[in-house]
Formats: structure tokens, C-alpha cells, sequence
């Protein structure tokens, strides 16, 4: 369909927004609204320019005959600290605190709203990283998973602790948690993960890690490597962490049940996070 | 940050897609962009016509002093039926015959590509009616679930089929599976749900509909109402189907184990689809 600039402008951003990490040919778009590429090429400087001073993310341009432009998802470092400002009032509420000194989140992780600026985040802070696929443990990780996996454009695979005949056959492991240092199983379908894949781990708390550590145990079976590790809440004064290196938003500094009082700080993430030079 | 139309143009499409089912006052867009109303008001013409030609969906104007704009996600026929041809190849490659009868469709539901197009069919089927709150239980139905909730701006809740510690006081209900006449149980963390919520019930897969009834009796222990009821898959040649009205993507009509034959239809999806006069 014949499309005039603005009408262009409008729909490539729905486009690229709608794929991102996917290298987009200018011939594609020349195609498709019936346009020169000397046009496509304008209108793609004036979405770049856009997207970089509202900090949407980047366009990175890739010449040749095989070249095209890539959307890659990006955030400013204000909109990350007014994001993660957001969620530590959010968990802090006290009516959060739960038999045990656990805390509700069924919430903030059921709000599609939420759970697409965590992804977003988590998006942003690894878009530098080889990552073939976003791996998380069923069930409260699994809709972070999926919004950090869109934005990055690869697929999920979840892991369990039980085992479903809808999965094939499957590889578990034993592993002790690290909190409870109970023996527990986990089990990921044979046929869901590549051998020799970049595996991020997407989780929404961690304790000692031991969780975590059994899905690094359970990615050794499968001969792939960790690309990343991003957890939404690291709780601190942990004594033994089991993993090394990895990613927290938030971090939960102290639970005190008797005065439902919850405290927390920002976590590690404006440590990793690539600060954009132009802040609009 | 003052910007000109065609910066205009690309960060309002792409603060449009965010918010969907969102009314967003012209004076937000105004201030945004420190450009007059009227000028805001040419842009959002703009925007409009492109999303219809181009099948995104529509604006609605909502006219007066707390009026402003709302972007509804739509498709067209087309799209869908691509869409849904595309699933239906997909799912009817024999080496996801497993024993039993059963499908392997992890790596589909494991596509946020796919789930993201499979929400939008749900969300623009679904557009009209009034939801509060989609619905899954876990585990397949979740990226489902969450991907047609972002586009109808709504939250999900997940019903389990075990308790945890960390949703706090559950509901639950025993409910007999239609196909294997087992009885099971599920249960709804009680602060999930809001007593008189409209409820959109997503699932990957439907047989006899017993998964689904009982969630529908789980939403009468919270005087809630059944809005809709959305599936990927359901099988054909049920004896006594338990769900009344539901909406499917794809049809089941045989699985051949020995030969490993898997044969699809279009589901009913096109019987409740509005079809957008303009096809561009």
C-alpha cells in the first residue's frame, strides 16, 4: 500500500516496536509502502532520532547489500530509576508481609503493565550480550521471562518441578535449596533447549540462590552456558549466595513480620546498565 | 521535549501501542510535546487512518473536557487468517505426536512472536466486552493469558493446582477433569480476584472442557462473571462438551498416532470476529 511520509513514519515504528533484534531490510520497507529506499532511509533517521531523545532505545544501521536497520530496545537512565523508584514503593506496602515473612507479589506480577517495563528493563541492561533464549522456573517468573524475551526476540523455555506427559521426555536434576536446604527436582523438556545455547535467567526473587543454581546445574546437562542472570528481588544478608554474577532491580534489605515493615533499596542494575551519553 | 510532527508522529504511535484500551486526554499529548491541541488533534488523524488502513486497529475519540483518545487493537480478516494458517502448519508437524495422543507445543507457546500474535487475535476478538481481569491456570496458559491481558490493559490471575506459600490465603474448589474423569483440585489466591469481576478465561488447549468448568465454578466462589472464554487449541468429536460458549483459533480434528497424522481446522475464531469493513 502507497503511503505518504507521515503515514510511513507511523507505521515502521508500529513495525520495528513490533520486532525487535530483527534485522529489517530497507528494501522491505521500500516494498511495502511502495516508496524509494533515499525515503525509507529519511524516515528511518527521523524514528532514530525520536527514539534515542525519548530513550525508546537505538536503531543500529547495518550497510551492504545485506544490511538493513535493527530496533534495539533501550531505556534512560531516569525512566530506569523512576521504574525501580516505582516497584520499591509498590513492595513495600505492609499488608505485602505473609505468614513466614513472605512476601505477596501475585500482583505486581499479574499487571501486564508492570511486568512489560520490568521486561523492558531487563531487555535494556542485556541487549549487548549473545542470548539465545530467556530460561526461567515455573510459575511466578514465567511472565518476566516472556517480557524480556520478546524485547530481546528470542524464545522461553520454562523449566518445572514436576513433570507433565505434554512435554516429552524431559532431563531433571536434584538440587538443594539454598533458604531451606531441602533436596528438590527440576526438570526441563529434552527437546526445548539447543545444545551449546546463551541462556539468560530470568527469576522473580532470590534468596541464596539455590534455584538459580540448580537452573546453571540444569544448563551443564544441556552443554549451554549462562549468558545472564536477572532477578527482580535479591534479598540481602544472605550469608553463602550460591551465584556469582547477576542482576537485581530491587533489593529487600529487611522484613520485620510483628510491624508488617518491608525495606528495601534499589538493587545492582544501574551497575550494569549503559548509561546513555544524550539524556534528553 | 518540543517536538515536530513527524518526531510527534513516531513517539505518540509508540506511547499509543503501550497504552492500549487506555484514554490518554489531548492535553497529556500537548504538554508531552509543547505543541498546541490542534496541532495534536491533526496528528492523532494521522495516526488513526494509518492504524486502520494498515489493520493496527483503531482511535477512538472520546469527545469533551474528560474526553481524549483510546487506541483499540484490532486485525484484520486477512491477518487472521494468516495468522491462524500459520498456527495451524505449525502445530500439525508429526514429531509433535507424543504417546498418549498428546501434542508437544512448547516451543509455540515458548514463541513470544507467536503468543504475541496469538494475543492480539484474542484481544481484537474480545475488544468490545467488558473485562476486568483474564484468567489462566497454570502452566501453558500463562504467555497466553498474559499476552491478550496487555493488549486489553487489563491483569492476569493464575489458577494453580497446588498450594504456595507465597499467595497467601487460596480459595479452592475440587473439579472433575472432563477426559480422564479424575478429580482434581485448583485453587485462587484470595486477594487476586475482586468479588463482581468480568472474566476472560484464556487456556492453550481444550478437550471436554473440564479444566475450563472448573474455573468457571472457582469464579462463582468470587460472584464473578464469565466475560468470555478464549482457547488455542480444542479437539473435535467431544461427546458432552462442558463449556457453552468459547472462542478457538485452531480445531483438533484427528491425531493419528501410528502414522503420526495430525489434521487442523480454523477454529470457530471467525464466527465472532467483527470484520473491519475497510480492507485495505
Amino acid at each position: 500500500m502507497k503511503l505518504r511520509r507521515s503515514g510511513r513514519l507511523v507505521d515502521m515504528t508500529h513495525y520495528l516496536l513490533a520486532h525487535p533484534h530483527t534485522l529489517v531490510s530497507l528494501t522491505y520497507f521500500a516494498d511495502r509502502y511502495q516508496s524509494a529506499k533515499s525515503s525509507i532511509s529519511e524516515d528511518l533517521t527521523i524514528i532514530k532520532q525520536t527514539f534515542e531523545e525519548q530513550g525508546t532505545g537505538s536503531l543500529l544501521t547495518v550497510p551492504g547489500a545485506a544490511g538493513g536497520v535493527k530496533y534495539i530496545p533501550g531505556i534512560k537512565e531516569k525512566e530506569a530509576k523512576d521504574t525501580i523508584k516505582e516497584l520499591c514503593a509498590l513492595i513495600a506496602k505492609p499488608e505485602r508481609v505473609l505468614p513466614g515473612g513472605y512476601l505477596y507479589l501475585t500482583d505486581i506480577l499479574g499487571s501486564p503493565h508492570l511486568v512489560s517495563k520490568i521486561g523492558r528493563l531487563f531487555a535494556a541492561v542485556f541487549a549487548n550480550r549473545k542470548i539465545d533464549v530467556v530460561m526461567t522456573v515455573a510459575t511466578k517468573g514465567i511472565p518476566l521471562a516472556y517480557a524480556a524475551a520478546r524485547e530481546l526476540n528470542v524464545p522461553v523455555v520454562i523449566v518445572r518441578k514436576d513433570s507433565k506427559v505434554t512435554e516429552g521426555s524431559t532431563v531433571s536434576i536434584n538440587y538443594v535449596s539454598g533458604s531451606s536446604k531441602r533436596i528438590q527436582t527440576m526438570l526441563l523438556a529434552k527437546r526445548s533447549l539447543e545444545v551449546g545455547s546463551n541462556v539468560l535467567i530470568i527469576d522473580d526473587f532470590m534468596k541464596a540462590g539455590g534455584t538459580i543454581n540448580g537452573m546453571i546445574s540444569l544448563l551443564e546437562e544441556f552443554d549451554a552456558k549462562v549468558a545472564g542472570i536477572g532477578v527482580l528481588v535479591e534479598t540481602e544478608g544472605v550469608e553463602e549466595r550460591l551465584v556469582d554474577e547477576y542482576i537485581s532491580l530491587v533489593k529487600l534489605t529487611e522484613v520485620d513480620i510483628r510491624e508488617k515493615q518491608i525495606d528495601l533499596t534499589e538493587g545492582n542494575y544501574f551497575d550494569f546498565l549503559e548509561i546513555e551519553k544524550k539524556e534528553g
